[in-house]
């Protein structure tokens, strides 16, 4: 398999994470979303490998598949052990929300594309775009807080003892949050979590300082 | 089972459209996100139903499920005929992937929260917003276009000639770009789906303007 992959692409951690979890060898290539021009995903070479331009992208049996949830869920049903779901179908909704809560909720008001738009067509200044990004993801963050610290089935992990989808959602969305200085004390639960999922090698493997094209 | 709705929410219409699909009797519980004061979603009769505040949730056999494609995932898997999702893992990661590009790549990005936001905290203009608005939508619109009109798994549906969850979440999002104006004469494929969709009563009962709630 091959992923192609940015260091700081919280997605693409997503799928680092979940490739990593469940052992899976895998060929890292990495695609320079800060390249000139716009970004090297933006070219035509990347475009014909996946004409939506984003990344993550996983390359397997000859098939590119795009955007981190479908090809996570592809792993699940491919290689399906260690399995990233629980085995109930109500469990399964849970970690999936959670997730979601993450993918839709969260990133995709702080991806890159999006803090160039505010910057270049409604013209805010740095201030307002850390402002934007602090808004949106200590807003998700806290409705994931005060719902893992009030189910009985969160655990040593965001669903039960064992690290999974969820997971594989929440670290690298907390990463994002440090990076504009968010103060997450008041998020105990997510905290205790995260040091639980970095205490592995699988996540540790995945995070941005550890890719072959980390930059500072 | 009981479905927390609001007319309007396009989330929401993509539930709608999944329980008539499967032929699931439920009830219409609507939530008033324009309600004053910040809408009914905020209040504590609601957050006592789902904490996220967040409008879709489905209630079944007592649990309160949340995220729109979790819900259709877990309705999928307990309710599995007639199926939203192909037998295959490839086929299944097209149709997901599909359907996140929507509710990942597109509609985080026009909800009534960040509209909101735009206005009160970057100062943008209604103009502004429409901008924002249409630029979003039609940027996720044309992957799509773009990705059914060259791959040979789309037929009369996203995804062969039975509507599944692809559908399910492109038609609300088609919608809402008509109600910011967008030109939608450039994506054939798209139109032609949406077509034979609203052929069938699933999604035509699932419109907001047959919803018990709706008003213009």
């Amino acid at each position: 398999m091959k992923l192609y992959s940015y260091f700081r692409s919280s997605a693409a951690y997503r799928v680092r994470i979940a490739l990593n979890l469940k052992g899976l060898a895998h060929d890292i290539v990495p695609v320079d979303l800060r390249a000139p021009n716009g970004g090297e995903h933006h070219g035509a070479a990347y475009r014909a490998i996946n004409p939506a331009g984003l990344v993550p992208a996983l390359e397997d049996q000859g098939q590119v598949l795009d955007q981190s949830l479908a090809i996570i869920e592809y792993l699940e049903e491919t290689h399906p052990d260690p399995a990233l779901l629980p085995a109930d179908a109500l469990g399964r909704a849970r970690v999936r929300a959670l997730a979601l809560t993450v993918a839709c909720d969260i990133h995709p008001l702080n991806n890159l594309r999006v803090l160039r738009y505010l910057k270049h067509s409604l013209g805010a200044d740095n201030a307002a775009r850390d402002a934007w990004y602090a808004h949106w993801v200590m807003a998700g963050l806290k409705v994931l807080e005060a719902r893992l610290a009030s189910e009985s089935q969160t655990g040593r992990f965001c669903h039960g003892d064992q690290p999974g989808l969820a997971d594989a959602c929440l670290i690298p969305q907390m990463l994002n949050a440090r990076r504009v200085d968010c103060d997450l004390g008041d998020l105990p639960v997510l905290l205790r979590i995260e040091a639980a999922c970095m205490a592995l090698d699988a996540f540790r493997c995945a995070a941005p300082e550890n890719q072959p094209d980390h930059t500072v």
